[in-house]
């Protein structure tokens, strides 16, 4: 017999396509000998968190032979008081996808269904795809979550559905009204996931204080966009206490590092920083859209830290001529948009450097 | 209808028993008041990471708005040089623990069985349940794995071992001979995942020597323990590129933070500190070895940074006392060996002192 580890593989494996993430700089240095490098490809914040901040991080690093405490009592605590629940309604990740993952494991799996919108974030059909559930993907509408739909096509087999408010990689945004007809709707054998990854930057009321109502609501949130820890990884769910209580016993024991639950805790003191991020990314969603109307480029209309541009035929071609000159941005062929591209917000420099550097290929290419 | 989360979740979750880890320092400060505490509960190394590598550490705080490299480029790279290994046969993970439960999301699954001795680490039975796998628990001799008796559980239906050199929580090894003919013996349609996690602290050959020869075999490997970044989240497997590729595929994208990855880097490059570990840990060994003699207390054979002992019917009044003394240990009723105790190695005065408060203890119930 010869061994095929992928003769041994689970089914539902075989068919996973791994996410894409976007370039990472290092590689593009790598590939290119590029210097000056641009990365406005996965919607971080370009601003650093402060000294203040820095320092209790690296304090932390001090007894870092110690494993981290598993149950983030400190971190949930202080959540719990923020967001005005209890902690044992929060259930800490490995980043949000960690939380989204766990939700499958938990609640999906072969023979059940996961609703998800077309154009909706990545991990939701790789999480499904993880436990062997069924994906079901529910057309969207001019790019944007279609709520009515997406309540047309639950089944007595839909255990999840999660829904991205504002959404991952369109920008697009549900009203408040309208998700709380989806929640009155939605009947009590799915839970309902609200992602909320890029909620900071929007102007929605979050779900959590829908949660009291609606005992099948999980929202998810990250400090990887507005709170600036993408490298830690750190994200949560809040939800029932029974749910969280299943959700616990699925992670891993040590799921979040010491690093990330003491740097939350210090960004969570940070009187500033997440409303400057904000700043910011107000000012720099103006410069980009203002930017590329001038180019002629239509923009799908965004409520998070990143703009949405049909690019049109040559799309892949301009993010190749793009990455050439330094400044990496994500194309969206992967989600089935090959005529789009997307780019985060960066500092007024990066996105002006991105625009002026845009406009050049699209005048060499005309 | 009533929303019953319970009624909801998967059958093999509904059975899972949470892993509980070793009491967090913390938590006792927190319950009892006590302000001198030893943890000596989790394996982990008592000694601190060099100024050098905290440096290291500390700078890549500054970029933590940023992504990790989720394909961990620069760490492959240098321990494949380290291990004689190519950077495509290494997978890494949110500590070995995300590891081992990739591995039995990718391979095991319902109708498939996962084996592991009797008093073998607690993932196993976890990652198992987790993805709805039939668990196959192999009676263990003298506290040991049985090598013989696992090859004779192996079923067409087989397609995970799990198999640690040394094991946790006994402390207990196999001879590389003996593990030799396991490999010779062993079917094709299974993956035979051989854990050193504890590998630095024994004296046997690594498994991944035999990789060329075994394409079914996996060696997982930490971080957590004697390269004393637990808190970090850390660790790998090193397996053919054909199955490090579908461990890829399934792995969350960005599992391992980016504290990790430098963190890693930098304890790689110094030449002092897994040694000194290795060498604290020979003495502390003995220390503890030589004081449970004393106390008539009988150790299992160790060969890792730990040793578990037979603290007879009054263990768990044994731990609750040394609880209150704020010392630390590890119970192990929930491993099936409600008599005994595992105590992990820590500075000399740590290990004096948890044997003074021990005996003391004896000494009372006597």
């Amino acid at each position: 017999m010869q061994f095929d580890p992928n003769e041994l593989v689970n089914e539902a494996i075989q068919q996973l396509q791994p996410y894409v993430p976007g370039k990472p700089e290092e590689t593009l240095r790598r590939e290119l000998g590029l210097e000056k490098i641009i990365k406005l490809a996965s919607n971080e914040t370009p601003l650093r968190l402060s000294d203040a901040v820095w320092e209790r991080s690296a304090a932390a690093l001090r007894d870092i032979m110690r494993y981290p405490d598993g149950s983030g009592f400190d971190l949930k605590r202080k959540l719990a008081d923020r967001l005005g629940v209890t902690p044992d309604m929060i259930t800490l990740g490995n980043g949000s996808n960690d939380v989204l993952l766990i939700l499958a494991q938990a609640f999906a799996g072969p023979g059940r269904e996961v609703l998800f919108s077309q154009y909706a974030f990545a991990v939701y059909p790789i999480a499904a795809a993880t436990v062997g559930a069924t994906a079901v993907v529910v057309p969207a509408r001019d790019y944007a979550h279609d709520l009515m739909a997406i309540q047309e096509a639950i089944t007595p087999h839909t255990r999840l559905i999660y829904l991205a408010n504002p959404n991952n990689p369109t920008g697009t945004g549900f009203s408040d009204d309208d998700f709380l007809h989806f929640m009155e709707m939605a009947p009590l054998h799915c839970l309902v996931v609200l992602d909320e990854a890029y909620f900071e930057f929007a102007g929605h009321q979050s779900g959590i204080g829908l949660l009291t109502r609606f005992p099948n609501l999980v929202v998810t949130r990250t400090f990887s966009k507005a709170f600036g820890m993408a490298g830690l990884r750190l994200g949560y769910s809040v939800s029932s206490p029974q749910v969280a209580e299943i959700l616990n016993r699925v992670r891993q024991p040590f799921n979040v590092n010491s690093v990330a639950l003491a740097t939350a805790l210090a960004v969570l003191d940070d009187p500033n920083y997440v409303r400057d991020v904000v700043e910011l990314n107000a000012l720099g969603l103006k410069q980009l859209q203002a930017g590329l109307k001038t180019l002629d480029l239509a923009c799908l209309p965004t409520e998070a830290n990143f703009v949405t541009f049909h690019a049109g035929p040559k799309a892949g071609a301009i993010y190749d001529a793009l990455l050439r000159e330094g400044v990496i941005v994500r194309p969206l062929a992967g989600y089935d948009m090959p005529e789009y591209l997307r780019v985060s917000v960066g500092l007024d420099s990066e996105n002006e450097r991105f625009l002026s550097v845009l406009g050049d290929i699209l005048k060499s290419q005309a």
